[in-house]
C-alpha cells in the first residue's frame, strides 16, 4: 500500500488488517445487492474531504436500511473481528471516514425517515441518514426549525458523531446540547438506547454525551431524538463590513460580553469574501465583515440589532446593511455555507487543510489575529471564516496536494494555531473532531491522564477495537 | 449490623467490607487533625436527606483542603481497597452519602476557593466546596449570575455528581449544559482535566458530561468551570393562583409549547402552600399557584408576562400578582426553596420520600393529575412542586419512618408514577439522580443493554469498585 507523503504528525497510524474472506461472503450472502464491493463504490465510501488522499478504500460497503441491517453487519464484523466504518454522506473534514486499518463501511444514507414529530414537545426523533436539510424541510409545517448547521448538508447521524454545530451555536448550542437521545448498535451488534425524550434526566451515566463526539469508535448511531425550537416570530439579518479583522473581532467580543442573544455572528476575511463573490455570484464588498442574524420578538430583534450597530460603529463598522426579505437572507447564508467549496473552488486541484480552534471569547483576538498575520506570511492561499460569537474559526490552507513542501507549511501554521489556542484555553477542535488529523493535538490539549481515560472506555467497549479504529486515537 | 425495615425494592445491597486498621492509621498519619474517626462526625456523614436511616456511618472522615488531600486520600483508599465516598453539604435526597459497602468520607467542605473568575468570558473555576449561594455572593459585583438552584444551599461539587437543577433550568439548563470542565481524582488517585475554557469542543469523548451525574462512582469531582450569565437587565416575577392542578398545568404547557422564553415556573400544589406559609410566615391563598419569573429587557419582560397573564386568564388563572421589588421576589423564591423543609416540618419526626420524574412537557397533565389522584386516595400527607416548565415535579410523601406501612404505601405510590412516566416517555429523575433508590428504576428505564454499559464503564475506570460503590448499580 502506499503510505502518505507527508511529514510524521500528518500519518495516520495505517495498519490494514486482514480481512477473511468468509466474511466477505457472509456479508453479501445476508446482505444481497446491499453490499457492493464495486470498485468504484469502495473508493466513494474511503475519501471524504479531508486532505488525506492515499488510504486504500474499505473492502465492502454495506447499505443499511434499517437498525437491524446495521446491527447484523456489526455482529459479522465482530465475528470475524473486522473494523467497521459508518458513513454519511462523506462530509467529514478530519479522516474520520478512512479505512485506516481496513474494513467495511457502513452506509446509513438510506436510512432516511423522520419517524415522528412531537411538535407539542419540540422533539423529533429521526433515522442516522436524515441531513439537516431534508430535517426542516420536513417540519416545516410545525413551525419549528432544527437549527444545527454544519458547512455541509451533513447527516444527523455523522452530526452527532463528531458533536457538529455551525453558524447558529452561538444561540442554540451544538449537538451536544440539542441530542437528546440516541439509538446505538454496540460493538457486539446490540441494540441499546440512551435516553427518554424527557428535556432532562439524572438517570446514570450521561450515555448520550459520550456517543455524541464519539467519531464511530464506540457504536455506530442509528436513531437520533434531537430538540427543536420554534421558528422565530422575527428574523433580522444584517451584514457590515469592518476596516480589519480586528475591528470585526472586537466588535463580536463586546456584543457576547454584554449579553446580546445574537442567533448567528460569521466573521468572513476579505479572502472569503472575494471567493464567495465569485462562487456565489455575489458582490459583497471585499473586506473583512460580519454575517449576523437577530431572532425573537418584533420587538426583541429591534432592539438587539440596534445594540449591535451601536458596538459596530464605535469600531468603525460600515455600511450596516440589512438583509429584509427571507430570499435575501437565503442567498447570504447560503453563500456563507458553501464558503468551504468557494475557497476549494478558488484554486482548481486544491484541498483545503481546515483549522478548527476556539477559544474563550475574551481570548479571541490574541488567538486571531497572530494567526492572521502568520497565513498573510506564509504565501499559501487561505480563507479565513468563523462562528467568532463561540471563539471558534477556521483557516483554509488551499495546498496542492502533490506539493509537499505546502502542506508542510501549511500543517505548521496549523500547529502553531493549535499550539496558541490550547495557550489561551481553548481546543485544537471546536466542532470537526479529533478523526486522523488531531490525534497528537488531543493528547496535547487532555493530557495523558484524560487520553488515557477515554483509552480505557474504548477498551471496555470495544475489546477487538472494530469500531472505527484509528481514530481519535492512534492504536 | 441492623438491616433496613422497609420492603425489597427499598434495601439497599449492603455488603460492608471489612476495612484494615492499617489503612485508617495510614489516614491518620497523612491528615493528622484532618481526618476523624469520632462518632458524632461519622455519623454526620453517613447520612444525607433519604429516607435512608439504618446504614452503619463511614469508619473515617478525611476533611480534604484542596486536590492534593483528595488525591492522597484516593490514593490509600485504592491501595488498601477501601470505598470513598464523596461528601459536599449532605442535602442529597437519594442516599448517596450512605456507606453501604462501608469506607469513608471525603468531605470537600473546606475546599471553598473561587478560583478564577473570568467575567469577560462568563466563566468562573471552583472548588468542589463551594455553594451555590456563596459562588453567586462571590461574583456578584461582575453582574453575572449561576442559574442553576437546587433546593439545599448545595456544593457545586455535589451538583455536578448528580446533575442537579432547580428552578432556572426551563431556562438555563442544567449543570449537564452549564459545567464546562472539571478537575476530578480517579480512583487510582490520580488527576485530570476533562476540557477547557472554550465554549464549545469535538475534541474527543466529552469526559465532562461523563462525570457530571456520575455520583461519585467514576471519581472525585475537585474543581469545576462553569458558564455564568449576565444578570437579566429585567426581572419580572408573578404569583397566579389557579382552581385546579390541571389548570395550572395547562397553562404551564402551552406557555412552553409557544416558546415563551420564561426563566422560571413552579407548580405549587395547595399542600406544599399551606407548608410553605406556615414556615415562611407568607400569607398566600391557599389554592394550586405559578410562581413565575421573566428575565430580559423591560420590553421583553413586558411582553412576556401579557403572553402568560393572557394564558393563564384562559385557564382560570386569578389574581395574577407581581413581585415588584428584589425583596418580594426574594421572599417568596426563599419560600419556594424552602418547600422541601417546610413540608418536613409539617409533621414533626417524619422523612420525606421525595419523587422526581420528569415527562415531555405534552405528557404532563396524563403524569401528574392520575399521580395526585392516587396521593390523595393513600391517606399519606404530602406536598407537591415542580419544574413543571421542564416537566419535572416532586411529590414529597412524608411518612414515620417508623411505620413501615405507610413506607410501603409511598413506595408504592412512586412505583406507580414512575411507571406512569416512563410508559411516557420520561424519566425516574430529573435532577436527584439514582442513588439507592431508584436503581431498579434506572434498569426498567434505560434498559440491560445501556444499563451493562454503564457498568462496563464504572468497571473499567474502578476495577476495584471503591469509588461510591452501591449507587446507580447494586453490585
Amino acid at each position: 500500500m502506499n503510505a502518505p507523503t507527508s511529514h510524521d504528525h500528518l500519518v495516520p497510524v495505517i495498519s490494514q488488517r486482514d480481512i477473511p474472506p468468509a466474511f466477505v461472503e457472509a456479508l453479501k450472502s445476508r446482505f444481497a445487492a446491499n453490499c457492493s464491493t464495486a470498485q468504484v463504490v469502495r473508493e466513494q465510501h474511503g475519501r471524504d474531504e479531508s486532505a488525506f488522499t492515499e488510504v486504500p478504500p474499505p473492502v465492502a460497503v454495506v447499505f443499511a436500511e434499517n437498525t437491524q441491517d446495521v446491527a447484523d453487519a456489526v455482529a459479522l464484523a465482530a465475528q470475524y473481528r473486522v473494523p467497521v466504518i459508518p458513513f454519511g454522506i462523506g462530509s467529514s473534514l478530519e479522516g474520520h471516514l478512512l479505512a485506516v486499518q481496513g474494513g467495511i463501511s457502513i452506509d446509513v444514507s438510506r436510512m432516511k425517515k423522520v419517524l415522528s414529530i412531537n411538535a407539542d414537545d419540540l422533539t423529533v426523533t429521526v433515522q442516522a441518514g436524515v441531513t439537516r436539510k431534508q430535517l426542516n424541510e420536513e417540519i416545516k409545517s410545525t413551525g419549528l426549525f432544527f437549527p444545527i448547521d454544519p458547512g455541509a448538508d451533513a447527516t444527523i447521524g455523522g452530526m452527532s458523531a463528531t458533536r457538529a454545530s455551525g453558524t447558529n451555536a452561538v444561540r442554540y448550542g451544538t449537538m451536544r446540547e440539542n441530542v437528546l437521545a440516541l439509538e446505538v448498535v454496540t460493538s457486539n451488534g446490540q441494540v441499546i438506547r440512551t435516553g427518554t425524550r424527557a428535556k432532562k434526566s439524572s438517570a446514570g451515566y450521561d450515555l448520550t454525551r459520550l456517543m455524541v463526539g464519539s467519531e464511530g469508535t464506540l457504536g455506530v448511531i442509528t436513531e437520533i431524538t434531537l430538540r427543536l425550537y420554534p421558528l422565530p416570530e422575527a428574523v433580522l439579518a444584517a451584514v457590515c463590513s469592518f476596516p480589519s479583522i480586528e475591528a470585526a473581532v472586537r466588535t463580536t467580543i463586546t456584543m457576547i460580553q454584554i449579553g446580546v442573544p445574537i442567533a448567528r455572528v460569521e466573521l468572513i476575511d476579505a479572502n472569503a469574501v472575494r471567493m464567495v463573490n465569485a462562487h456565489s455570484k455575489l458582490e459583497l464588498a471585499e473586506s473583512p465583515m460580519l454575517l449576523m442574524e437577530f431572532h425573537g420578538s418584533p420587538n426583541g430583534v429591534k432592539e438587539q440589532a440596534e445594540t449591535v450597530q451601536e458596538i459596530a460603529n464605535d469600531n468603525g463598522g460600515q455600511s450596516f446593511e440589512w438583509a429584509t426579505t427571507p430570499e435575501e437572507r437565503t442567498r447570504l447564508w447560503t453563500a456563507r455555507h458553501n464558503a468551504y467549496f468557494a475557497g476549494i473552488q478558488s484554486r482548481p486541484g486544491c484541498r483545503a487543510i481546515s483549522t478548527d480552534t476556539c477559544v474563550p471569547i475574551s481570548r479571541l483576538a490574541d488567538c486571531l489575529l497572530d494567526s492572521v498575520a502568520e497565513a498573510d506570511a506564509s504565501g499559501i492561499p487561505y480563507f479565513l471564516v468563523g462562528h467568532v460569537g463561540d471563539g471558534n474559526f477556521h483557516f483554509g490552507y488551499l495546498i496542492d496536494p502533490n506539493n509537499a513542501a505546502e502542506r508542510e507549511t501549511a500543517e505548521t501554521l496549523n500547529h502553531k494555531l493549535v499550539q496558541r489556542a490550547l495557550s489561551l484555553e481553548g481546543t485544537c477542535t471546536g466542532e470537526h473532531g479529533i478523526g486522523l488529523h488531531k490525534i497528537d493535538f488531543l493528547v496535547t490539549e487532555a493530557g495523558e491522564g484524560a487520553v488515557d481515560m477515554m483509552r480505557t472506555i474504548k477498551r471496555a467497549l470495544d475489546p477487538d477495537n472494530i469500531m472505527n479504529p484509528g481514530k481519535i486515537f492512534s492504536y
